[in-house]
């Protein structure tokens, strides 16, 4: 049994769990909401899994390659992560769905029993391997790890996710760049809508495994709610908004949100791929977003930014050389409350990895606190000052606000 | 306050701890002898600091750069890690003695509360710094960091282990190779008693910190016997045995040390430097040896490579792609109990650092159950039957025997 905060423990003794979703036979994915916030809309919700339940809104680790870099298991349970995400791609290069099938499946093979969220696989076809070729049938490309040809269809990217048995699992789709022309990604978003289709019918097991659709359309209106259309004839149990978070401003992410939200079901959960700055979190939260995950705070812990209440902190700095105060006095891992700057700083610089441990447990940490504290400003209905109080002590629109 | 073992705590059931020891105000360490096993002659004790009792014989896991690689200081607390190393050198040259002494010493600033040994700094001057020079005054040299000269005396190692604050420091010695004239390691053995000598002198805390002496004298008898007799004069509260493990056989380090030990003082703890060879630590407990240390387990680990009882595995071998049992079901680390090697083979494969924690926390927890059974076949006194076993399973004169 994984460890659950008090607040969300506060939530299931508010609102109990129901017993028929806990026990549905048919619904391996199921999303209740339980409070709207008053003056945005957010959702305080909850959503059962296979592997338990969790709240929402909520961000997931990445374990890409099954691990967590550097974080263990142990670790991840401690902070109170409650949902993971790995990918495909990787998993299907090395060691292979079907090693890991043998193993038990993939939460068996990395030890984590909480529920986990993999994606198609497209993603990474498209930004890491090489020579790849878009047909209506599928990708053809060669690995980044040996260059062998691969082919990825809609199909084979569910065989891939039955394998694995994660308890959710994403359709492929084609991830485009943010500015290409209406025509290009209209047919795009309508490729993408038949590939969701083959994909349900390629589904091996859905009464344990979700599949969710990717709604896709960049910044026009009319495609995302093509795509969303599309994909809610389907009646797939969740669905995602992809395609953001690739370079557009935060302005712009917002704007594709507010018209593409309304589009999607109010009794599904709605997924935003790629995303963990606190203001982005906070901003699509307001819009109706219940999941997120993001490499980002492992990856930019490994090289020594820490994410904290007061903003980010570059640890490798020589002014933290001798800097004896605690790493973040206001975030509970383990490092932050019982190692000083000083100590990470001489970690990093020394190349000692016990550092990126630190580091990327912290920032994890910090991510899953503040969804915890937004879950609560959706309860208590004062999410715009929980808003105001994040991005003025973490540095929105002050010098230090670097988006990531 | 650390876990100890269960055969740890009843030896403190059956030996209580001495109050006088537990609070004498002007020795540092303190060696109790409990028992002298009946036919070997190895030596059950225990060695009292001002952090903590331990029993003994043990191994000392090492924390090169104030931190053991990859490993937490709540992994050693969990298998029962009693007493650890840190290098000299290394932090003199980054982040520098001052600055772990302004942190509150090395302790606080690795936030490990147990003992803490520290080497002299001479080995790594010899194995890493360039253009090394000796005189009777001390070492010229330039450290492997950012090649700035830097210089290192009996006086200067004791300053640096005075601001480190560690439970045992060790004088300054030379580190010479084991096949010198004659002529050459008398010269070396006297000089090394003298810089005994100067340490003792140089020493700012006695009362908090204990001065270990380093016999030296390769395989010459006679040296040993004069290098021994001239430390001992020193009246210091400890002893180590160097210039062994340094490339010679196995029988001619169970020489030397054969007619080494009888030179030392019952009374006072024996330790024998860079050894891990499980053969090695039974062989050299047999001939009175209390404390070991080697960076070997984690070194090892690092690169995929388990002791184990049946031996060493080599994880990354291809035969354990498909082997999902457990790591080592016989061992108690975490990792060995919850993963398969399967799982660990795929982390060194697709370079997953989780899998280093794993394999260095496995290989310590190795050595240390391996010394707590050696601590019970004293007190059983059937310490051959144990060397018997314990040899058969693992390799000794066996194909994998390789010695590390």
């Amino acid at each position: 049994m994984r460890q659950i905060s008090e607040f969300d423990q506060f939530l299931i003794d508010q609102y109990p769990l129901k017993e028929e979703y806990l026990h549905d036979p048919k619904r391996p994915v199921i999303y209740e909401l339980l409070h709207v916030e008053k003056h945005t809309g957010a959702r305080l919700g909850r959503i059962y899994t296979r592997h338990g339940v969790v709240h929402t809104p909520m961000f997931m680790p990445v374990g890409t390659q099954a691990s967590v870099k550097n974080v263990s298991p142990r670790d991840l349970d401690e902070i109170n992560a409650q949902f993971i995400l790995s990918n495909t791609y990787h998993l299907w290069v090395r060691p292979g769905d079907d090693l890991i099938a043998k193993a038990g499946g993939l939460h068996k093979f990395m030890q984590w029993d909480g529920p986990i969220l993999t994606d198609s696989g497209g993603f990474q076809v498209w930004s890491l391997s090489n020579n790849n070729k878009i047909s209506e049938e599928g990708v053809d490309f060669r690995n980044h790890v040996d260059g062998s040809p691969m082919f990825l269809s809609p199909e084979v990217a569910m065989r891939i996710q039955n394998n694995l048995g994660s308890d959710v699992m994403m359709q492929l789709d084609e991830a485009i760049p943010y500015f290409e022309s209406y025509d290009y990604v209209k047919n795009s978003v309508e490729r993408t809508t038949r590939w969701a289709a083959r994909a349900k019918i390629a589904h091996q097991r859905p009464e344990e495994q979700a599949l969710f659709g990717i709604v896709q359309g960049a910044g026009f209106k009319a495609l995302r709610q093509l795509s969303a259309e599309g994909l809610v004839d389907l009646d797939l149990p969740g669905y995602a908004v992809g395609g953001l978070s690739v370079g557009e401003t935060k302005e712009e992410m917002n704007r594709v949100l507010d018209f593409t939200m309304p589009w999607l079901p109010k009794d599904k959960p709605r997924y935003l791929m790629g995303v963990a700055a606190p203001d982005s979190l906070i901003d699509s939260a307001i819009r109706g977003i219940d999941m997120f995950d993001s490499v980002l705070p492992t990856r930019i812990g490994r090289n020594g930014t820490l994410m904290t209440k007061q903003g980010r902190i570059v640890i490798t700095n020589g002014k933290y050389k001798d800097d004896f105060s605690l790493i973040d006095e206001e975030t509970e891992d383990f490092g932050s409350q019982h190692f000083t700057k000083a100590y990470l700083h001489h970690l990093f610089k020394a190349n000692e990895l016990y550092g990126q441990n630190i580091a990327s447990v912290h920032n994890l940490r910090y991510l899953l606190k503040l969804m915890e504290d937004m879950r609560r400003a959706i309860y208590d209905d004062n999410l715009l000052d929980f808003r105001q109080d994040v991005l003025e002590n973490y540095g929105y629109n002050k010098p230090n606000a670097r988006l990531f």
